[in-house]
């Protein structure tokens, strides 16, 4: 089982990632963690570059680029083998973010990023894709005290606001894969949110590698 | 005008690109050099990452969709704005060697390659494209005294011969685009061949910009 966590910045998604991975444990999977942008050495690199590369000027298509071929390594270097060992694959992010931050608030044609994201992933999709969602004031209330903001979060709060509505408009679209679950309530009850959601939408070969 | 310079390892690509440049600027014409991947700092690192990271496992979609991405960045800071401006804009490599190396040699579908190009060039297609054409031994020999080979020249007789293949079969796909010169015969039997292919080439409107 593939499940992808995603969300607008400040949405509470490192935190819940870390619930979930604990929970699948303890129910006795074998929970392969992944971060996207990441989680290869390739895909780390260009990691770097699209979230600090401040200096760097990207075009949106050049962006776009970059995290599929972060993506593309990450799918056939750690995904495909994890999911082809029966593990559960946890993953930050994959490639709804794309659609949304490059597409629909970059501004990057959706069909381009469809076309590219079906080359990159080579059809391998999140059996559920969670998404945080959250007001933008709460969440940059919660992400105050963090440090100075990677080029993605330093993009302005029109971008920011578009991104939530891109969010939740794709997830709209595509309600078979994508969940979005409301992010403003406490941790603990975002985390049962994520595992009854979770739990619906196991499938069967899921009970028997999970205990 | 847009004019790439293409082929094998060994082809003679630099010494033709010189050649050819100065030949432009003394008709007059103004030039913008480039070379793909790179000519801006994003495109840089990434062909640092292509070229010399040798010790990162790319697969072959990652490593088409890094070109790519290179290109895309070029296109929109360098070749576009060049051409706009009505310079003749010669670049050292182009779309067809990402066809080529990682599709016809590499075994990345050629439809996908296709379909990502026109994506990452935004239809910035060369006028013309030299194709620089050399029996692979007689590179081999070539090259004999250049130093430890790059990531993408290491690969082995059978990739190179792959390689010259796909210039070969894809040039005499699109003939309007891509010219095949023979890259046999001496430094200035090349490039008087050159010359002529772009002299004919050449659209009207360069004869105003180039006296």
């Amino acid at each position: 089982m593939f499940i992808s966590i995603d969300g607008g910045d400040g949405c509470g998604k490192s935190t819940q990632m870390e619930l979930l991975h604990r929970w699948l444990r303890d129910r006795g999977c074998d929970v392969v963690l992944c971060r996207d942008p990441g989680s290869t050495p390739l895909a780390e690199h260009i990691r770097d570059i699209l979230l600090h590369g401040t200096t760097l000027e990207i075009v949106p298509t050049a962006e776009m680029l970059l995290f599929m071929a972060a993506r593309a390594q990450m799918v056939a270097e750690v995904v495909r083998p994890a999911l082809d060992a029966g593990n559960v694959v946890l993953c930050d992010r994959f490639l709804l973010a794309t659609i949304v931050y490059q597409g629909y608030a970059g501004g990057v044609p959706l069909d381009a990023i469809l076309d590219v994201g079906k080359i990159a992933t080579q059809g391998v999709l999140p059996d559920v894709g969670i998404v945080l969602d959250i007001p933008r004031e709460i969440a940059v209330r919660r992400m105050e005290h963090r440090g100075v903001p990677d080029r993605m979060e330093g993009k302005g709060e029109a971008y920011h606001e578009r991104v939530r509505n891109g969010f939740l408009v794709h997830a709209a679209a595509e309600p078979q894969r994508y969940v979005v679950v409301d992010a403003t309530g406490s941790i603990e009850e975002v985390a049962a949110t994520i595992r009854a959601v979770i739990s619906q939408k196991q499938p069967l070969d899921m009970r028997l590698t999970c205990v």
